[in-house]
Parts: structure tokens; sequence; C-alpha cells
């Protein structure tokens, strides 16, 4: 599995007042913690209240890549806010993201094409969000016919069936599991399956029984990725247990210290 | 989820002591826990050290039954042992269970459609335990097919793709899950989809960790009964979670409570 971490975001108070404050030692501090909970990405969103978003992302991929080498996730809906981003960055690059929606798609996957970096699609366009499986395997592939017209090689595309809120769209978790095993078979190589995993357990009371249980039923369908918080162990745990069941790490009776070291 | 606990079996040391010296109310006891904690069936198995296992049965239905009108699940490889149980039997009966070995398949199923009874058929054949999702499935179209000879309705049959150790085959488990996905496309109406879920974590570790997690992955592509210790929290509280993601129970935020209630 593929970690992006989700909490350097400016909808986080801490974020928030350090972007305020250009607070460089906060967010390296939380940087570091995050690579050593075991995060391969660190997702960077400067939140709705940053004054220049474009100058706030800036200082975060600055301040974030003096601490570590790990691939930046930049996550702004905003082309210019990602470019900008992306020009001060040393780091790979992960674009969090396009929709399908034309012709936006177009010009995200150009960009993500011209900076070599991976790219997150949402399984999103005009209609907004699809209600069923069939209609996000259907947005998948016109994603994937568009990063295979700019170049973009299957490893560097991310698909993201969106993940709804179950306490407001509780068919919803079953369907994203039907895309999810659907999108393993939409080309060979498959591209990478990625979740923004918290978004399922938005103001619910179990939010870590819930994104760990549905965490381990989207492992068992074909995600390889995903977007969450590391700090939660049982989450962790849970995701290092589903990998060693799908056989993607060694098991040994101590594979959670295994992993961890 | 159908829930059948595993725990009172002979191989367990006060279940052994409780059937040798014929204390009822251990067995009692045990019983009532088993029906407070959420099990729908209790799997009953006289163990191996029985001098006669057909009267342990006998007298381990006759005790349970006393206590609870749950179904009873004869959990015995002989005909004549599961026989003896059926015939004390006055609660549901499930049968534990059949292979599909000739001639013991025809003759288990002429039995469980005598007594109206379910059963569970293993996907287990004269070759052993299969290697792939291929050859259970292939076994599992030879049982719902004996079955549908003998007039068993697919609400009362049980696939069983079985359940081997993580820490000797870390190859099975992703198989299990792809065969139980296939199961569910098998007939229309589909049998039901059972997994002795214990055997996963023999001998490990992470035992709680390993089952919760495997739990979840096979509900999600498709299991919906499991032979299981109900006395694991984290197992209950994953399986309910499970279910809701599935959109089988509803969500609300106290959803364990509610359904533990």
């Amino acid at each position: 599995m593929y970690v992006i971490s989700e909490r350097i975001n400016g909808m986080f108070k801490a974020v928030k007042k350090a972007i305020a404050e250009k607070d460089a030692k906060a967010i390296q501090e939380m940087a570091k913690k995050q690579v050593e909970l075991g995060s391969d990405a660190l997702d960077l969103n400067v939140g709705t209240a940053a004054e220049d978003p474009a100058a706030a992302m800036v200082w975060l991929v600055e301040t974030v890549q003096e601490v570590t080498d790990k691939t930046l996730c930049l996550d702004n809906p905003k082309l210019e806010v990602l470019k900008a981003g992306a020009e001060a960055c040393k780091n790979d690059i992960l674009i969090n993201s396009t929709t399908a929606k034309d012709p936006a798609l177009g010009k995200f996957m150009a960009f993500a094409a011209e900076k070599e970096a991976s790219i997150i699609g949402l399984t999103l366009d005009e209609k907004g969000v699809p209600n069923t499986a069939e209609h996000r395997v259907e947005i998948a592939a016109k994603i994937i016919t568009a990063a295979m017209e700019h170049g973009i090689p299957m490893d560097k595309l991310y698909i993201d069936p969106i993940t709804l809120p179950v306490n407001v769209a509780q068919d919803q978790p079953q369907k994203m599991l039907k895309a999810i095993e659907q999108f393993t078979m939409l080309s060979d190589p498959a591209p990478h399956i990625v979740i923004g995993l918290s978004n399922l357990s938005q103001r619910c009371k179990e939010i870590s029984l819930l994104n760990s249980t549905f965490l381990a039923m989207c492992i068992g369908a074909g995600l390889d990725a995903a977007i969450l918080d590391p700090h939660d162990e049982q989450l962790m745990n849970t995701m290092i247990t589903a990998e060693v069941l799908m056989n993607q790490a060694i098991y040994s009776d101590d594979y959670l210290k295994a992993y961890k070291a």
C-alpha cells in the first residue's frame, strides 16, 4: 500500500495557524512524524483560509522538502496553485487532483506530463459524483484514456472512486468496492487505485473502526493506495494486516514490528 | 451476517472436561453467553477425545437446546454421529459439514434433505483442498448441483471455501476472496457463503487483528456467514461495521449499541 498522509492540511487548526504564522518548525515536525509513521507521500493542502493559496503552497513545499525527500502530494483544485507548488518542488510530485470534466482533464494531464508527475483522477464529471459502480468505471476509463493520450504511464495514474460519508450515503461504500474491483481490470497494467479514506467517517462516532474496516474491504477489492491519517494506529495495523493477507508483505509472527522497522 | 459460534468444541479444555463429566450447567452457561454475544447458531463439536462421539453429541444437543432455541450446528465428519445428534435435536439444524467427495456428498445431502436441515459444503474433493479460486468454484458448483438434486433450497446451503492458516499458506487468503466473490454468481438465488475464520490465525500472534481484517475483506467480497468466536469484541465490532458499510444494517452514530441491543 502506498500511504499518503493527509495531516498537513489547512483545514486543521494547528496547520492553519502554522501557515498563517510561517512557523516552519511546526510544519516540519508534523512532516517528520508522518514519515516516521509510514507515509510514502505527504499531502499538502493550504486550506480555504489562505489569502494567497499559491504563495502558501510554495511555502509549504519549500518547508516540507527541507526535512524529507518523500513524494509531495500537491492538493488543490486550482491549476495555478498546483503549478506554483510544482515549480518550487524538488521532490517527486503527486497532483491531487483532476476531475474528468472537460476541458480541465486535458489541462491537468498536460501539466502532469510536463512535470513527469503522478496524478490522481477523481471519477467525477459534469454530472457530479456517480451513484453507481458502472458510472465510476466509465469515468475512470475516460481518465485512463486522457492519461494515455498525454503519455502518462499507468504507474503514475491514481484513480479515485470518491468516498462519500457513510452517514449520508450508506449505499455508496459497497458501490465503491465494486468500482475498485473493476478498475483493476480496465487496463493492463492497471492504474493505481486510491481513496481519500477519512471522508467515509466524517462526523461519525466510530471513526477509527469505520475507516479500518473499510480500508480492509477496499484492499481486498484491489485498492493499492490511500490518503489517510497515519497517526491512527488501529488503521495502520489493519492496513499492514490486509497487505499480509493479500500476500503483499511477508508473514512472520512479528509482521507488525517488521513493517514498522 | 449469520454468526455461528465455535466455542462449544471438545478441542477446548473446559468443554472437553464438561463433556467428560456431563456438566450440563457449564455447557449451558457457555451457550447462553454465546447467544447473548450475538450468535445465530451454536456449533457443537464433541472433539476427538470423546469415547462415544454419537452419545456425546446427543448429550450436547439435549443439554444446549434446554437453554436456547437457536440453530444447532452439528459438527462432525461422521454421518452416524450427525444422525444421532439430529435425531435428538428439536431446534433447527445446520450440518457441519459435507465434502464434495463421492459418494459421501450424495449421502450427506440426502440426510440434510430428509431432516430439512441446512448444510455446509466444503470445497474439498478427492484431490484435497484446492490451491486456486477456480478449483474452489468448480467444486462449489458440484455441491450446488448435488443440493439441487436433493431438493435442498439455496437458502439452506452454505458453501465453505476452506480457510488455511496464513502462517503456512500465505497465498490462500486472496484466493479465498476471489472464490467468495465468484460463489455469489454461481446460482440465482446464490447459496450462503461461510468460513471457519479461526483457522486463519492458528498459532499466530495477532489473532484478533488477522481474524478481524480478513472477516472485513470477506464480507466485502460477499461472505454472509462465519464460524467464529463471538467473545472477540474487536472481531464482532468489525463484523457489525462491515455490515453497516455493505448497507445491510442501518447506520446511526450508535450502530454498535443498536446491533447489540
